[in-house]
């Protein structure tokens, strides 16, 4: 694929001074536009060492307005990006909407060069690549332009412009080891990008390779292909039709997996309080292995309200140091975050290792209340199963044991319990009129989480279901699992 | 000072059980009230080890309603932590107005130990905790209520707690050497915390000392403590007039550090390209060797409309690896800042070291735009100075090579540049609405500059005034003044 890149496109001085303003004019027309969007743009560009990546952007820079454009690049992970999933560290920059980003270094560069030095098999190149086009599907569907230029210079022309920097004085510095290394694996190289931008180069998010031996030309270029892919996306932000936002109130199945609970499950005081001390000191015990083990424990707990998550929490949280949990009750988004893709304020704030993670409500919302009441768009929720199952893949391989409790309760319970709420006076500040407006859609509520469940409940991050009537049950139900979970995974 | 908490107070359990439920209610309705209020809150618990102050955070969560607050506390720093000042980590995790943040460990922890394990001096304590009274009131007076608790116990307690958790299998693990080479230091301990607590409990932020002895004693003590503060600080924001905001207008002196500049001053085209070239080959080469030395460069760029900072600060960008540098330009605050104190964003971040960070109007702004426009309070840009100050010295303190530069220009030459802009397709959107407004306060933000100037030009951090008329000129000085400070600074 590299052949279109080797046949000397040039171009002269006098011409390249005649198209610049013309293109540099349209460029500042584009931003612009981009200010006022309700997109954000992330342009990658990668390609061969030594083929003026640096020089590309530092140009861009000047053509553009630089305000609202951030470069970035990644080194030698720090141990705070080695504790979290590969992703995190581009999730942690991820532009607004109305910005763009320029990433000098991506989510290719570690696993390309891996590849390249035989660090890693061909398996984990593709598991790794297939991890990518699902990511930046879920980035452009969450409306995140991308722009991948990928710069290709032939071996002998890399050659030549090493020896030539070398023999300067002035420019012997940015020629080092590193890139001999690479010149001398050229080929191997060449294999394994043109590999990887095959199988990465997808419909939303195209490679564009730029011949770059001429400076002027891949210049140009480069800037253009990123100018149409900006005014092509404007274009198109435009005229399109506002995302049909209704709700929908899926009707529930007789046999559902919550229907089939039985909500009489109850226990006793004494058992209750008996199992409760001593599940506590199980679950106390294993969490401070969490670090020693490099693991880490996140705890999603979702349900109707009045079903218990207050209380259930609390009785884990009383069996486990302070300083190790984090409880995360989660709310309206703010306008940051907002900006972005939605899951972007669970990564955003992920834990490091050794760490207990408890989600009071979660990114489950997109396909609970936000698909009930219309928030967010059919194709939005419908596509969050599979963002949701990778995101909490990614957060298993890196060693966090993910458990999800689903707390089912009758709506004749929750009726009684929203009565003594109203009675009690430590009580009443749970219960508002939205939880009476939920009620009513009581039926769209469970057909939507059976579908959840059915959807999202995996090998490494699985559902339990609680039968949550009896609150003594439900909370050795989930205080067991816990305490399971714990000690298998470590 | 903590024998007023060696007295024997204690709680009968009949009387705690009577207490407990006016109390949580009590805690529960003040908790409502910070939600819909105008503050934050940080309560801060510290104390001898073994005295229970995980126990009691944990009593705390179950009595308040644990959405809407966050647990932190810091073990070993990480290296991102490492990379940037000590008051870094916190700034971190600041909580949103609305919001309470419990510290378990806090900026006390390090300095205390540090001085009784004597790896730090009396003197660099003092220092330390002088840079801690300046930032809780920074913290005060920006709407964070700051509780601060100290449980106490005496040295034969702390012996029989550890000595009875020690005796039973399933406590033994909270008992650590740690805890005994504390025990040991004991007396040295008490004494330097008795030393730090003095220094800092100031009228914004005072120690409450808290007789940890009896559990029950402690827990109701404690959070009462934190009820009475958050109670008072309740009434205190209902009743408190709305502070002033009203745009403030200085006069401008004829004898300023900006009207003494000499305006005139100017460079050939050939000098320039010269002096340029090599200015940017020197700072291209001393920048690169930042990390290895372990420090920052970080600039920041004031002046007028159209005083030419973007064409300078692309000259700056061109002599550097783009992976190099951060250009941050300021805009409007989002809403997550608006919660915060106005520093927040710019702490949020903070580059790690071996980076250069170039502002397009920055932190100054409380002390220009907010000033004269009348968005910030005439108190709070009043005490600007001595916060920004604050902020750059501790920068300084951790490798920051800062230099502030404020580009002059007449307003005859501001009013021929706006007029080139509107002229000028590519340079049409630099000019807008908003700048013909503020040019009419030439006088007003001119005035407050200088006073800017004045207040804020230290040693570590000076202000560097530019010459801008002529932008041959002022690239130059600019670069060279870069230049000489990076070589300096390495």
């Amino acid at each position: 694929m590299f052949e279109t890149a080797e046949v000397g496109n040039a171009l002269e001085k006098a011409e390249f001074k005649r198209q610049e303003p013309k293109l540099r004019t349209a460029l500042l027309e584009a931003q612009r536009g981009l200010a006022a969007a309700d997109f954000s743009v992330v342009l990658l560009v990668g390609g061969v060492e030594g083929s003026g990546k640096t020089e590309f952007i530092n140009q861009l820079l000047e053509w553009l307005d630089a305000r609202g454009l951030a470069v970035h690049a990644w080194g030698e992970p720090t141990d705070e990006e080695r504790e979290r999933p590969f992703f995190w560290k581009f999730w942690r920059i991820l532009p607004p909407k109305r910005k763009a980003a320029v990433l000098l270094t991506s989510w290719y560069s570690q696993p390309i060069v891996s590849r390249v030095f035989k660090e890693t098999g061909q398996a984990e190149l593709d598991q790794r690549l297939d991890q990518v086009v699902e990511f930046e599907r879920m980035l452009s569907a969450e409306g995140v332009l991308l722009v991948k230029l990928w710069f290709h210079i032939s071996k002998s022309e890399q050659k030549r412009r090493f020896q030539k920097l070398e023999k300067d004085a002035e420019t012997r510095w940015r020629v080092t080891d590193a890139d001999w290394k690479f010149h001398k694996r050229y080929d191997r190289f060449r294999e394994v990008c043109e590999h990887a931008l095959m199988k990465t180069s997808t419909g939303e998010a195209p490679w564009h390779i730029v011949e770059a031996t001429d400076r002027r030309y891949r210049n140009l270029t480069a800037a253009r292909l990123f100018l149409d892919a900006l005014e092509r996306r404007l274009e198109e932000s435009r005229s399109k039709a506002k995302a049909d936002h209704k709700p929908d109130h899926p009707k529930p199945k007789a046999n559902s997996v919550i229907r089939k609970l039985d909500l009489s499950l109850k226990l006793g005081e004494k058992e209750f309080e008996e199992r409760l001390e001593k599940l506590q000191n199980r679950i106390g015990t294993a969490s401070r292995r969490l670090k020693k083990k490099g693991r880490s424990l996140t705890l999603v707990f979702e349900g109707p309200d009045a079903a218990g998550k207050g209380g259930a929490i609390r009785r884990l949280t009383q069996a486990m140091d302070a300083r190790l949990f984090r409880l995360d009750s989660v709310a309206a988004p703010s306008d940051e975050e907002r900006a972005r893709p939605y899951l972007w304020r669970f990564w955003r704030d992920l834990p490091r290792t050794g760490r207990v993670t408890i989600y009071d409500r979660s990114w489950y919302g997109r396909v609970l209340v936000e698909r009930v009441e219309g928030f967010a768009a059919a194709a939005e929720w419908r596509r969050a199963f599979a963002e949701i199952n990778d995101f909490e893949g990614q957060m298993a391989e890196a060693g966090t044991i993910v458990r999800k409790f689903w707390i089912a309760i009758s709506a004749e319970e929750q009726l009684k319990r929203f009565k003594d709420r109203q009675v009690t006076p430590y009580k009443q500040y749970k219960i508002t009129e939205e939880d009476w407006r939920n009620r009513a859609k009581w039926d769209a509520y469970e057909a939507a989480a059976c579908e959840m469940i059915e959807r999202t409940s995996t090998e490494g991050a699985p559902w339990v279901l609680i039968e949550g009537n009896d609150k003594r049950w439900a909370r050795v139900k989930i205080l067991q699992s816990v305490a399971e979970a714990l000690e298998g995974g470590l």
